[in-house]
């Protein structure tokens, strides 16, 4: 048994790094033999559940990543790599119990593993929508999204021929989970209040904001009079919303969709994607190595203490789990929970006691409980002012559910300055209306002008 | 004679967003007749000076960006557009002065042009150079400097041959200008203060940073003592100087200079360009149309009253125009002013006084005067409470320096609100020494992880 007790923990998110910070405080003892790696393809953490207002121009990316070396630069236990990994090895390697390959080649030793890749977006099987669609999950995502949506603008001005204007003021947004809920508001938001007075030709007021759904509300996995809410909130915005709607065709153009028996064309240049996701490719990897299963998206069946069958120092964890062990109240069978950070949080650090304790030699009555999720909530804003949060028993919306929706992301963002300056230029939007980082930047896909 | 004056402003910089705002404020006797549309291919103004705090993680695009549409929201008489001007036509159009064309095909009518498209860098006859040694001069230019800055302590960290990490540690900047001397202390700040406890494996404080200059001291353009003192805080910071050497070779992994006799053969992967500039391809194309003459640069001889010879309502300011009417105070010769904001502000406004009155008919005695540049002073910031000014009779240098320059800069920022987010985020930085803008974003050219 070599004198180290080697940690590696795949992928920076919420995950990730709540489970690299559980190794910081560790007691002397309990921590002599660890040795905690984090590896991830990105330098930085990203605060996702606000890349749609770096989509719309609220925020700058930086204003919701911070460097993991910056966060964790305290914390002398845990190394940050920059690396992406390709291959998981679950076999013995110089003496620990397995070891990852890095696209470089680089080999790096686990005694034990902490898999935390996140989602993509996926397409319901049109992979090639991807292009005239684009999702929202990473920093490059995000500033792509705000150059379509900004650009849309700029195009119609010089536009001449009334029909083609329609199609770069038509924006579709596909799906009305939290995502979709929350761009669709900011779009209109964008339209009505921000540019209003900064077009001579076009009347940004003129656009149409569409919000596709396939069930038959916004929202469809919070309590029924939230989503009431939510949708009534949209419509004040002007967001017109298509329930039970399903999308047939994204094309250059336009976007058909199938509202029961009935087409629906729409002439649009801006179609935005919010509706599946996709587990990460390493979940593929892991399959090869383990013969664990996957579930339709991709997700890892875990055990209750999410590692992977037969592999107990192997754990999966955040959104690429599939933790099918926990039976809510009202509920008569247990379903997988929901892809949000509190479960990965929840998760990271959960697995970490796990770990300590195992690498500590003794099983203590701890480390054999189940993970067990303790749902604090869930929130969505929807404009400036409005917001719905299911808290179990308490649910609030309007603008009371807006300010516990915003104390509660200000307390999530990883680094005070951030959480200053997040702060700062919510309530400089909030006052002015204004949204004061509208840069197009980057190549274009199909740019025109 | 058609109703209406159409003035076109082509370009949103400094030279072009200064004599588009002149137009806001007109009489409305005056300005009746005056149309004024401005082209511009991005949506934003940029304030370049403070490009380089973006390219080293201090500030976020959108800090120092203002979109151009915002800043000219409530100029009824002014109208944006997103477009690029591929071509210039100096004969009548539609009963107008002249015409250009747009990447798109679109032809707008002007009787009074302005053209003041800034520059872009060049390589010496070396544009092979480019791809291994980025310049700086936009928004990406920044972003993928940032990357290149950042990257190369987390290859470094990854490398495990001393030779090899050598070549990652090793940072040249080619070119001792203020924008030069503004990154070498700025990369010296992130590796001796920011990074300091971040890494693990390498220690990045034994970064070397090289500063590269033909001519023999730093910011060759201001007073002796000034340049002594810049080089003293620039050695103090940890930079290393290297005067009179010129960069004969940049090649993959390594920069040879030629000093005197002597060549140094520097091993490094990151080369920073801040040496030469050329002005941009519209000039190429102004001289085809109108036979003007272009100088080493590739900037237009101009006019005493900044015209075109020979089109009287066809105006070049900025970086683009070679102006060389105007003797200063210890000088016997006239030579061309800078390609500094100051020159571009006043050459814009002064045009468009020239405009209003050529518009109204009379050749008002004004009208008549020569552009006089008044020069208020440059300065350079070298690092944390480190900055010269040169104002004339009046050289600051250190903390003073820095504070006047700190002023200075935070004034001509565009908007109230980034105005108060840089102040925030410098008292921030400053404090703390962080910079929280360290994402390594986009496509890397290169990258090995």
């Amino acid at each position: 048994m070599p004198e180290s007790y080697e940690v590696l923990i795949v992928g920076g998110g919420f995950g990730g790094l709540y489970c690299a910070r559980q190794f910081c405080h560790l007691p002397a003892e309990a921590g002599r033999r660890l040795r905690v790696t984090l590896v991830d393809k990105r330098n930085f953490h990203l605060f996702q559940p606000l890349l749609y207002q770096v989509a719309t121009g609220a925020l700058s990316p930086a204003n919701i990543a911070a460097p993991l070396r910056s966060i964790l630069s305290r914390c002398r236990k845990v190394r940050t790599l920059l690396g992406e990994v390709t291959e998981l090895r679950l076999r013995e390697f110089n003496g620990h119990r397995g070891s990852v390959l890095l696209a470089d080649g680089e080999e790096l030793a686990w005694d034990a593993l902490v898999l935390s890749p996140g989602v993509t977006h996926q397409y319901f099987g049109h992979p090639e929508w991807e292009a005239l669609a684009p999702g929202l999950k990473t920093v490059e995502d995000a500033t792509a999204m705000r150059h379509r949506i900004l650009y849309a603008f700029e195009a119609a001005e010089r536009e001449q021929d009334p029909a083609r204007v329609r199609q770069w003021l038509n924006f579709v947004i596909v799906g009305a989970g939290p995502t979709g809920v929350e761009l669709a508001g900011a779009i209109a938001e964008i339209a009505h209040d921000t540019l209003r007075h900064d077009f001579r030709h076009i009347n940004p007021e003129d656009a149409r904001i569409i919000l596709i759904e396939g069930q038959d509300r916004v929202l469809p996995t919070y309590p029924a009079p939230l989503s009431a809410k939510a949708a009534q909130t949209l419509r004040r915005l002007g967001v017109e919303l298509q329930c039970s709607s399903m999308v047939t065709a994204v094309e250059e153009g336009q976007v058909r969709a199938a509202q029961g028996d009935q087409e629906v064309l729409i002439p649009t240049h801006n179609v935005l994607w919010a509706a599946g996701v996709q587990a990460s490719p390493l979940g593929q990897t892991l399959k090869a190595a383990s013969g664990c299963t996957l579930d339709r998206a991709g997700r890892v069946l875990v055990e209750p203490d999410c590692s992977v069958p037969g592999f107990p120092s192997v754990y999966v964890i955040g959104d690429l789990a599939n933790y099918s062990h926990q039976i809510f109240k009202g509920q008569t069978e247990a379903k997988p929970l929901p892809g949000v950070a509190q479960v990965a949080m929840q998760m990271g650090k959960y697995v970490a006691g796990r770990i300590v304790a195992t690498a500590a030699g003794g099983e203590s009555p701890d480390a054999q409980m189940p993970f067990r999720y303790l749902h604090l909530g869930s929130m969505a804003t929807i404009g400036r002012g409005a917001a719905i949060c299911d808290m179990g028993p308490v649910r609030l919306w309007g603008l009371l559910g807006w300010l516990v929706w915003l104390f509660i992301h200000l307390l999530y963002i990883v680094q005070f300055e951030n959480r200053l300056l997040v702060l700062l230029q919510w309530a400089w939007n909030y006052l002015t209306r204004g949204r004061s980082a509208r840069l197009i930047t980057g190549e274009a896909e199909a740019q025109e002008l």
